[in-house]
């Protein structure tokens, strides 16, 4: 988490890295066919354009009430977490924890022996260096 | 178990690891469309002052009343597997491990001689090092 | 992304690779079968043409209004993905998160003990090196 806002790299976390976006990664003319430079110029300037202007229009209007929203979202959903999951979560892994000791020692119990006994065929290995 | 409050690493045993709400775990533009610095700067700036407030009003309002209810559900938890349970589990413990050892001298009187004798299947292995 | 346009190399993220419109990708000749030179010469030069006049005439027409269109389409596909689903997905990753742990808790407690156990069947080997 970062304490400021960093303006250059927006998405650190790689949240968003299969929006890929830009004129390239959409429009692509194979080696077999060129349009004339100026055609594929022009259309480059208008696609980077249009998309940034439109880009742009619509953050500038909606991203101010969408980060209030999703301020708010996440608040809850912090609070959710810390307060009632969190020790709901940990009163349910001491159970288990608990539980988990009972089972052991009935499984060690019942099982342990076998296994061990199986355990004696790697008691007489024997490795010849060669 | 800490003796004192620690007030700046709130989450040491990494109990909500997973709950990441900071902007930039949230919201995050690719490289190909980056909206003007301060449409993204304030968006940073409403959501974390947004997400702050709200949290801090709900802990506030929530926080006391919830941290005294935790507080008796773990004291009871706590009377109950210190009191009740860990002794039933000693208890329970001791006659199992009786119950193994004697399990135990039975599989190794029927059959040990058995697994010893397959173990014989490794009492020849050549390792060549190259 | 680059910022800058790329009048040679115009398709570099290999998006239209398969598309092979060359007049040697399209008409081919087998070693048995060889029409008269003038023939094929001329054969070229009208398939390189006419493609190329057509393909310019194409592009010049529809290029600039489609650079348009899917500069806007891209656009907002963008913003739906930056302040929408990107911060649902977050909230969901934070759910899977805690249902990680919960599901974590309950399979070492269900299956711990007894892959524990299984362990020691290896808890005896002996190797002896000759």
């Amino acid at each position: 988490m970062s304490q400021n806002v960093d303006l250059v790299n927006r998405d650190a976390n790689g949240l968003n890295d299969h929006v890929k976006v830009a004129f390239d990664d959409v429009i692509a003319e194979p080696d077999g066919a060129h349009s004339l430079p100026c055609v594929w110029a022009g259309a480059w300037l208008i696609f980077t354009c249009t998309k940034g202007c439109c880009y742009n229009v619509m953050s500038i209007i909606c991203g101010f009430p969408l980060a209030l929203l999703w301020g708010c979202q996440f608040a809850y959903i912090t609070f959710y977490h810390v307060w009632c999951i969190g020790p709901c979560m940990r009163s349910f892994m001491i159970d288990c924890g608990c539980y988990r000791k009972y089972f052991f020692t009935c499984v060690q119990c019942c099982l342990g022996p076998i296994c061990e006994t199986f355990g004696l065929c790697f008691s007489n290995i024997v490795v010849r260096n060669v």
